[in-house]
């Protein structure tokens, strides 16, 4: 057979929300995971799994990993069995944090098993598996397409996905702090209910952000990354939140928002004052005797890659 | 003195919410109002006004004027006497049915005002007077600056104010019944909360929808010109609505919306195909016993202009 036996996909992390984005909005950072997925030839199907990186001792090396269920619903889905597989995982992004991590392996898994079972599935058709694995588009849309996405539901139900374009102008700064916030626990302080002004809010400062982050304009990006549907309920569960912000606004950065479901906390920043506003977080941070990672990315425009 | 002592001001219509965007965004479409301002000698303080075109006997010909107002309140703002002033007003919007008439009025006379005293102000300190008298920048503010505008408030309550970019290939169809809808009546259906899922909702298709007017992409259009705050609770305030948006997407319009508070109906549509949605429109609306007017759009650039 002339399918490739072996993969390397290597995903961008992804923040999801981006403020008034809630629910809706990502972007794919340049922060990595990758994935080798080689196929094996023993027989009955079996699967190893090493990982290598931060945190590498918390992932799964059964069947149960991420990665490898995701790789196994694309078998699934083309009617044809699961090769035996090795997955090497390096980890460069970190876990549950906010910034996609698992979005990356289920893109890797789905991507890297239809390069393997020699790309039956158009790109489209691996998008829409990775968002029905994932439950939601806002993470794995801009891990596997790379860039900014936006994604709303059809007259149909089906989702639509729409590209954001992002001026170059503009760097995110992710403050990752040492510890978790689990999704469940951020979704469960959410109000069920909004008045029509949180509404109306929300959309309207969604606007603003779409056309700040297309323009680079300051005065638009300061006033759109304002939120009253997820932000104000979710802070008190992130120690340090509002020092943090303080401290990035004030050394220059647009405004601050927390990334996915949190805890990790995003800054967006003119690339000229990322730095500072990257010093000026781990500074607040440190003062509140709590241990961040912070670093300065860029938006990554590729989405997953694989290499064969 | 040197200022001029006599300003023709053509103002366009306006059309707000389109769809998701409600309470926040707006379009200048190609239709107008024209107002005269002629200073008169006489003393005291006197204004004279006659109104030509459709309905023109409903417009208040005594100082409660909504042109008159707005042109007493620049003056107020500059501190200086109200001139005595002729004001000569040309119907082209027609009155109360959701196409910024009374912003038309308001744009006008603040214009003209302005222009007369000798342009003290500049066109942003015209708008902001505009918004204050008004109340809200959904139809002043395209109705002066032209244009697709989205207004959010900023981090300390002042208006942002961006443009929306509109793709050529899309026209809008008005569809203008013989009948009114007053904006209190219109807004007392609607709900004081909403679920997380209808903001979300609205949130995610307002940000299509600036995609898909900035693209012209289909696809994105049709899914975006859904909404979930205003439109299903209003739509039985307009008799028709079902059959006349139906009709228009069969002729292949993306959607249609309530323009502003209704009852106008909007179509958006392709260029190409916008002549076959208004005879569609028309027809439903004749076959229900409903007189209206059905009108091809364009998206008016200038906002309002100043002769003199």
């Amino acid at each position: 057979m002339s399918h490739p036996t072996s993969v390397a996909i290597a995903v961008p992390a992804t923040t999801a929300n981006i403020g008034p984005g809630f629910d809706c909005l990502g972007a794919a950072l340049s922060l990595y995971n990758s994935f080798t997925f080689s196929q094996l030839d023993s027989s009955p199907t079996t699967v190893v799994i090493a990982a290598t990186g931060a945190e590498a001792a918390r992932v799964s090396t059964n069947a149960s990993n991420l990665a490898y269920q995701a790789f196994a619903k694309l078998y699934q889905q083309i009617g044809q069995p699961i090769p035996s597989v090795n997955i090497d995982i390096q980890l460069g992004v970190p876990l549950a944090r906010g910034l996609g991590s698992s979005a990356t392996a289920i893109a890797a898994g789905v991507m890297g098993a239809n390069v393997l079972a020699g790309s039956p599935l158009s790109l489209e058709a691996v998008v829409k598996l990775a968002v029905e694995i994932e439950g939601h588009p806002d993470n794995v849309v801009p891990a596997l397409m790379g860039g900014c996405r936006l994604a709303a539901t059809g007259v149909k139900g089906e989702w639509q996905i729409c590209d954001i374009p992002w001026h170059p102008s503009i760097a995110a700064i992710a403050a990752i702090p040492n510890f978790e916030l689990s999704t469940a626990e951020a979704r469960s302080v959410l109000p069920n209910s909004y008045s029509r002004g949180d509404a109306i809010f929300n959309t309207a400062h969604l606007g603003l952000l779409l056309r700040g982050l297309e323009t680079g304009n300051a005065a638009w990006l300061e006033a759109a990354l304002q939120d009253r549907i997820h932000q104000p309920y979710r802070q008190a569960l992130i120690p340090g939140y509002a020092a943090v912000q303080q401290a990035a606004i004030a050394a220059g950065a647009y405004g601050l928002v927390i990334s996915g479901a949190g805890p990790t906390l995003l800054a967006l920043a003119e690339v000229a004052q990322a730095e500072q506003v990257k010093t000026a977080i781990a500074t607040s941070w440190n003062n509140q005797t709590i241990d961040a990672i912070v670093k300065v990315l860029q938006i990554d425009h590729q989405g997953a890659i694989a290499q064969f």
